[in-house]
C-alpha cells in the first residue's frame, strides 16, 4: 500500500490541494529532520514537547526517561498527535495577504505501543541513533542494563498520517502584479557547522567520517521552490 | 515582572536545571522564528497545526482562515498550548545513552483573544508580517476590507509560558571518559540562500535592502553551543 487512507483526523481541510497521503513522499519528510513535536493530554489540558525520533519501515520511534509525564500518557493509551515541519522558504507576494511559507509538514496521529523487552528496546535505540547520526550506533558506548532500565521506548505505526507541502513562488491577484512590489521566495535551509571537539576527547582520536558524511549531506541537500 | 511565575502547566519536571521562566530569553527565543506549533483539541482529540506568528511585547499573534478547524477551538475558548522549539545541535556522547540535542524551546499555555475591529486585525497583521520580513509591511498591498474578513485573527498574552535550553558539551560517565570515542557538538543552523526572484516581478524592480538585511541577520546569527 503505498498510499495512506485518509481519516477524519488526518484529512487535510484547509487548502486541501496540499494535502499529500503517498508514503513515500512522507517518509522523505520525517527522514529529513529527527526532532517531532508531540501532542498529549493530561487531565484535559494539551501539551506539546518536542522530542527526537527515529523512523524504520513504517514505523517511528521515540524514547525518553521513564519518569516522563509525556511518556506516562502515551502509555496510559492516549491517542496522540505527532508533527514534523520543514521550513523551507519565505514567500513573499506583492500584497500581505497571499504572503505565505514554503513547508513540508507531516502530521501522525494514534496510540504508542511501550517496547519492554532490552533486546527490542536496543534495536530500538539502534534506530533512534543511526536515524539521526548514521554511523554512531557502532562507535559510541552501547547502553547497559540500567541505562535501559530507565529509558522508556515507544513505537507508533505511521499508518494514520498526512503530509501538507507548499512550494512554489508567490500567487498574487491577477491586477497585483502591476503593483512595483519585489516579489519572490527567500529560501531557508538547515545546515551543519563544523563539528565541536569536546575538549576532553582522548588524543589521537580523529573526527569520523560518518560525522564528515551527515555534515556534506545535510548542506548539499537540495532546496524545494 | 522580569520572571514569569511558574504553573502546574508551565513547571518544568525533567531535567529542571534546564529551565528558564525569565522573560527576556524567552522573547528572544520567539523572536528567532516566525512558525510555531499549536496544540488543539477537538471532541477530545488533540491536533497539532504548524503557523506563523509575530510577538510584540507581552503578545503573540496568529492568523489564519477564518474556516480554520484551529481558530475556531481557540475561538470557542479552549485552553492550547503553543510550542517554538530552535535546534541547535547534535550532542554525540561517549555513550548513546548521554547523546542529547543543544535546543531552546518556548512552551506558552493560554486562551485566544480574537482581534474584531478592522484597525486592530491591520495592527495584528503588521506585527506578524514584520516579524517575519522586518520591512515589508510598507512596500507591499496592505490587506482590503475583504481580505480583512475572511482572516482571523488572535492575541496569546505571553503569562503562562517557560523555556527549556540545553547548550554545552556533552556530559558522559567519568569511566568513559577513558575510551577511544569522539564526542562533541555537530552545530546546526538555519540560513537563508539567495533570494528568487518571482519572474513576474517588474522590470526595473530591485531587492529591497529590508530583504538583504533579513539574510544577512539570519546568517550572522551566532551559534549558541
Amino acid at each position: 500500500m503505498k498510499e495512506l487512507k485518509k481519516t477524519n483526523r488526518t484529512k487535510v481541510n484547509r487548502t486541501p490541494k496540499r494535502a499529500v497521503y503517498e508514503k513515500e513522499t512522507i517518509y522523505k519528510i520525517l527522514d529529513e529532520t529527527f526532532v517531532c513535536q508531540i501532542a498529549f493530554k493530561i487531565d484535559g489540558q494539551v501539551f506539546i514537547i518536542p522530542t527526537a525520533f527515529g523512523r524504520k519501515d513504517d514505523s517511528i520511534f521515540i524514547h525518553g526517561s521513564n519518569k516522563s509525564r509525556m511518556l506516562n500518557s502515551i502509555k496510559s493509551g492516549e491517542d496522540i498527535c505527532i508533527d514534523v515541519t520543514l521550513i523551507d522558504g519565505i514567500v513573499a507576494a506583492r500584497s500581505i495577504f497571499h504572503h505565505s511559507i514554503n513547508y513540508r509538514s507531516v502530521i501522525i496521529f494514534g496510540k504508542g505501543k511501550e517496547i519492554d523487552e532490552p533486546e527490542d528496546k536496543l534495536k530500538a535505540l539502534k534506530i533512534i541513533t543511526e536515524h539521526i547520526i548514521p554511523g554512531r550506533w557502532n562507535d559510541a558506548r552501547k547502553p547497559n542494563e540500567k541505562e535501559l532500565e530507565i529509558t522508556s521506548v515507544f513505537e507508533f505505526k505511521i499508518d494514520e498520517a498526512s503530509a501538507k507541502i507548499r512550494t512554489g513562488p508567490p500567487v498574487d491577484e491577477k491586477e497585483d502584479y502591476n503593483l512595483n512590489v519585489w516579489a519572490g521566495i527567500i529560501p531557508l535551509k538547515t545546515i551543519a557547522e563544523s563539528p565541536i571537539r569536546d575538549q576532553e576527547v582522548r588524543n589521537g582520536i580523529l573526527l569520523p567520517d560518518y560525522i564528515k558524511d551527515f555534515s556534506m549531506r545535510v548542506n548539499s541537500s537540495k532546496i524545494k521552490e
